[in-house]
């Protein structure tokens, strides 16, 4: 047989893989599986998005521009200026996903060898995207004893080289809830300025910052324009996942053209989907406050529940929907699996996803887990009591890991 | 600013881009352009598709499977039975668009410097694609004087290096509507099979041939089902490009696991056109034997119609829904540029693709341009008149062009 690329093979399995079939065969033995592992909101899609499908009335369902409907990103461009990211309709160009449109950043800013700083943890799927494009991920760990701050600015420029072409940031964070503030940004803005370095910035929870604290995009850093490639998505904000919508924003013109190449080849981003997220803008100020509220009370709910558990810590997350949380146990991975294959309280356990998925090095994080609070609180209250219980019982507690 | 990927710059721009403001000029000028440069169907969509989005009941359009609904697979798998092509549905991964399968392909079984032999003219869009894995396309290049046929299979050999991972094909053939013979596919299958290398084909347009002559997939060659991967796509078949849904299909497991780690990382292909592409599976013989005699009249039409302008050449293609023709001009490229900013012909004027843009070798098919026979015939009628008067007065005619 002709040999598979290595670059598929040295792409990293996230460590949820190794669960799935564990979870299947908890279902099948009976168990209520509670998925905190996922980012799959169980929030219903506006309707006005449902509705312009139900009443649809093309008859050939035909390739969109390789850039998307011009209405969408006008409406787009709109959107942005109520969060003071002033952009046009050119500026934009629509994506299958958020994911193609950082596979899309990557492809068209970086060569072979070249390398980007992320802070860690981060969302697995950069790694993935970055190998796709042959680049290099140079991770600048964060803590949870810091609440997963922006870690000092010194710890990125040790890490530049001939080869850094950019830094990636998310925010608000997935997977740790983190908002950067002002400052931090700011120290980022400087340092990409001083390297003239790209700044992917992928802020597809603008809409879910709870604590007060000012949501500052990358778009609203002064003098680094032309470095500033916004990664969206409507996916989580009005609960549509599955529509493959998303958005790469930038104002370098150059880098544009290049993008436009990737989208002329895959020729254009889903036809529907585009229709159903143009529609959801049109969601209410009801419906939006809705689920925001309804993610800030499963916030609340799930960290104090959390943090009222011998020996697990969880920061409060300023966004997103997600925290890390670290666990009195030996080893992540390991508890994680164990809480589907040898555990169960009343008929249930729960799904966590070992934050070792979320760093480069392999030492780092192992007592973390990643929680999704995409589960209605009657959900979260049940699984906290089984994740208690499993603590309890859990072979690999280890005691000194209490937090204070 | 930062330096964008040399990567992309190194992506070939399709000559079609350079005509697309030319034409919207023509089109402000009040001209009717008949755009016989693209595939775009206008054929109605099955109103089992359409009539699946009217009565969708989802409430949250969340991601679906990464490698595809199950149900789309498994109506795919028994599909793919009533061609001979004998695959289970965990053969089958769902791709976003057929383009999608391209690429996953090419990461999945292709390192940076990793060679695949393409007999030309081809799709373009297969380099982008080849280029985005870092791989070198090397054409095997195929002449209209022998309609296309297969190149001796020496040629093919003679390209063979230590970096040679595949053959691709595209089987009825975009651009140039061949249909490779049992005897064609098997030599192809024993230098895949001599060599150890992948093939690559692409299949989207079984549905449309029309001669009599078998449509032999790659599937059907003996011995080499573990080098085989198909790429496929609903978008033609049941004219409903815009979805993007595809699939690559392989019994090939290690391929099959290296490309699910591109699927998971772009997390899910379009819920909708999954949902789409599974009703349309239902559209009823009498629909699809309409559309295939559409096209069957078309191509009639086109190729009589052509032929009988003195000087232009075209073979009668088998299959798909293109012919390359030739011209006697000059230069097909600046023709192409001719006929929308200097030329028109009772208020209209016409669009061909130049083929220049299928081929990877700068001076072949100078006088050849695609046309995609995607128009209703009383306009194939009106667009012909267009060309054969435009060939009467462009500048760059070339007599001696004549093919016989």
């Amino acid at each position: 047989m002709p040999q598979i690329s290595r670059r598929g093979e040295s792409m990293p399995q996230s460590p949820i893989r190794k669960l799935v079939p564990l979870a299947d065969q908890a279902k099948a033995r009976g168990l209520k599986v509670y998925h905190l592992n996922i980012g799959q909101p169980d929030i219903p899609t506006p309707h006005e998005g449902l509705e312009a499908l139900h009443r649809l009335h093309r008859t050939v369902l035909e390739y969109s521009p390789s850039d998307g409907i011009r209405s969408l990103k006008d409406k787009l461009a709109a959107y942005y200026r109520r969060f003071a990211i002033d952009v046009s309709a050119d500026d934009i160009i629509v994506t299958t996903g958020g994911s193609e449109a950082v596979n899309f950043a990557f492809m068209s800013c970086l060569d072979p060898g070249d390398e980007i700083i992320v802070p860690e943890p981060a969302y697995a799927n950069y790694t993935a995207f970055a190998i796709a494009a042959g680049a290099v991920v140079r991770p600048v760990v964060s803590t949870i004893d810091e609440g997963f701050a922006l870690p000092p600015i010194e710890r990125f420029e040790q890490l530049i080289t001939p080869r850094t072409k950019g830094i990636l940031i998310c925010n608000p964070n997935n997977p740790t809830g983190y908002l950067y503030s002002r400052a931090e940004m700011n120290r980022l803005r400087d340092l990409v300025k001083q390297y003239d370095l790209f700044l992917f910035s992928d802020e597809v929870y603008r809409e879910f910052c709870y604590t007060g604290a000012p949501y500052v995009s990358a778009f609203h850093l002064e003098s680094i324009e032309n470095n500033v490639i916004l990664i969206d998505s409507v996916s989580k904000r009005y609960s549509e996942c599955g529509i493959r919508i998303g958005a790469l924003v930038t104002k370098n013109e150059e880098v544009r053209q290049n993008v436009m190449k990737f989208c002329q080849a895959r020729l254009s981003p889903p036809l529907l989907g585009q229709i159903v997220a143009e529609a959801s803008m049109d969601a209410s100020d009801e419906y939006m406050r809705s689920v925001y509220n309804e993610y800030l009370e499963r916030r609340n709910y799930l960290i104090n529940g959390l943090n009222r558990i011998p020996g697990v810590y969880s920061p409060v997350p300023m966004g997103a929907f997600y925290t890390v949380a670290s666990l009195p146990v030996d080893d992540a991975d390991r508890f994680c699996a164990w809480l589907l294959s040898d555990f169960e309280y009343e008929g249930a356990t729960v799904m966590l996803a070992p934050a070792s998925g979320f760093y480069t090095l392999p030492d780092v994080g192992r007592n973390e887990v990643r929680m999704a609070y995409v589960l209605e609180k009657h959900e979260l209250k049940h699984a906290l009591e089984v994740l208690e219980q499993a603590l309890r019982v859990y072979p690999g507690r280890v005691k000194q890991e209490s937090i204070d």
